[in-house]
């Protein structure tokens, strides 16, 4: 196959799909399965980190074109393979290289625990962009605050916490006897909240939980007596702003201290755009770990969102939306509808 | 301990030393030193990202106020664990959550092979900010790369080649047979670039070398003919500015392609700064991986620099630094003293 004709095929496909990440987006996946097929559905959308419905209208294309078809996982025809050589791509003998938090057997216990206490948590509310992330990413970042020095001594707040990773905090602070500041969750689901209470209370950690919308601002008695905050927040760029914005408000003005924010994976236009509110906010950016964050049974996020650090700085200062409309993704949606 | 004067210690201490980082980091390297006592003074460089002169700066200051002393390595004093517990942070049990590349065996072969190839490289010009990463890292580098898809018939480019990842990836691709598009490494070192092209040779893999000093600008004819580039430019904010824009002019204007950044931690006023030429060059973040990047010797950069991969963007343009004097760090102390 010429390459011309090969990359108008890719031109057509991204174009039929719309998809944000163009041509390069349909490379990556393509390329994805030419070193590891047959590839499930819900793997290939983690490894190119798009969405499990747009990288299925993506399949259906090439399908329709005769470049993939389906063998207990997705494969390039032989038209396929033509495709992708008159691009440069072969398959190779090539591992995968593989950066990753495994979970270390030390925090196998604090896992544990929250898997059983996490049986009766509330149900993800969608209108408020909830999702939970699986137990092992609990623990995991319960340690991850640990070593990035988020809780010696430290006072805590999270910015919404539907993924219960304050009770994660409690379950290691329990565990290895950790000698935590104090503990606040804000949330506008007060399922959530009274849910946090109670089971902090049975594993014998205080956590202060308070009620309140963020679209309306962060409680006046809230700003500035925090040292770290810790955020999944809703899934736009609007949401993250508005979220990393509280956050700010909420810290002593004291630079260096480290802030978390977890993330979806966005086209590289909007990536810009959040790395922009991270900067407005005077946030310094000190480690991106894609896909650190596991979701069970979340199709929005390809299942797994990253996990960015970062640093308070002198010139770190809250930066809010213009407006309160569209934070939510529904609420962007019926927006642009 | 009362909790105020220790706090008072660490201001102390952070301003004797003029730390950038300010009794954050005093603390981060208290901490440290209190979980994994006793701690060479290279290995606690590497753990915070402070070069290795600030960090024993530090030390002296701290042993000054019988807060630390030296025993097979940094520890903590009676005092100095009383100081610590005043600001809440005890040992415990915890191990390290180490999230790292470890060099898989399969690459083995090409580390090894990049060791015999360097033994006669040229000395590290050092007023060219010129510094060698060690051979694991140049393996993982190869690699890093093609797990990115930056080499699968992709033009190449390398802004700056001292660390010889060009003849890296002719190693991956001739252990791998790979099919990759064209290598180019423009250099200001002609001692880099002849023994660059005559070992890719001896490699059996062609490469283009092209002397040429980035202050004056990118050559006209190599704007807008690339796929991908990797560079690890000068430590000074400027110095990133100039190679990040003149990456971005090398490479054709298509969205979703990778970029490859290798920078040195820095204070977090200084990382707002880098992460602003990144996004103002419209590249966007995907990855940061701490101390990806371990140098052989080098005092500056605490041994270990960031790997920053980022995208391009539909708003990717170049934005070049407004002066050229800057650019590296000696000229720049030369400018401040």
């Amino acid at each position: 196959m010429d390459e011309k004709i090969a990359k108008q095929v890719l031109e057509d496909v991204s174009g039929a799909v719309g998809l944000e990440e163009g041509t390069e987006g349909i490379r990556k996946i393509l390329r994805f399965v030419c070193r590891f097929e047959p590839v499930p559905l819900h793997d290939l959308s983690r490894a190119v980190m798009i969405p499990v419905p747009v990288v299925s209208a993506v399949r259906r294309e090439l399908e329709k074109r005769n470049i993939c078809s389906r063998k207990s996982g997705i494969v390039l025809t032989q038209k396929g393979k033509m495709l992708l050589q008159a691009i440069g791509i072969y398959s190779s003998k090539l591992p995968e290289l593989r950066l990753e938090y495994s979970v270390p057997e030390w925090l196998g216990p604090v896992a544990k625990r929250f898997r059983s206490i996490q049986e009766l948590r509330p149900a993800p509310d969608f209108t408020l962009d909830q999702s939970h992330v699986d137990s092992e990413t609990s623990a995991l970042r319960s340690a991850y605050l640990y070593e990035h020095d988020a809780l010696d001594g430290r006072d805590l707040i999270f910015l919404g916490d539907d993924d219960l990773t304050s009770l994660a905090v409690c379950l290691l602070s329990s565990e290895y006897d950790l000698n935590i500041g104090t503990i606040t969750v804000v949330d506008v689901d007060t399922r959530i909240l009274r849910f946090i209470l109670k089971s902090a209370r049975s594993i014998g950690v205080e956590v202060n939980t308070i009620e309140c919308d963020l679209r309306q601002g962060l409680p006046r008695n809230l700003e500035g007596r925090y040292d770290v905050f810790f955020t999944d927040p809703p899934y736009t760029i609007n949401g993250l702003r508005l979220f990393a914005s509280c956050g700010v408000q909420a810290l002593r003005p004291i630079s260096g201290r480290p802030v978390f924010l977890s993330f979806g994976s966005k086209s590289p236009n909007e990536t810009i755009e959040a790395y922009k509110v991270i900067s407005d906010n005077g946030l310094a950016v000190q480690e991106v770990i894609p896909a650190f964050n596991r979701y069970v049974g979340n199709q929005i996020h390809a299942g797994a969102s990253n996990m960015i650090r970062c640093s308070t700085t002198d010139t770190s200062k809250s930066v809010p939306p213009s407006e309160m409309e569209f934070i939510y993704t529904a609420s962007q949606k019926k927006g642009t509808d």
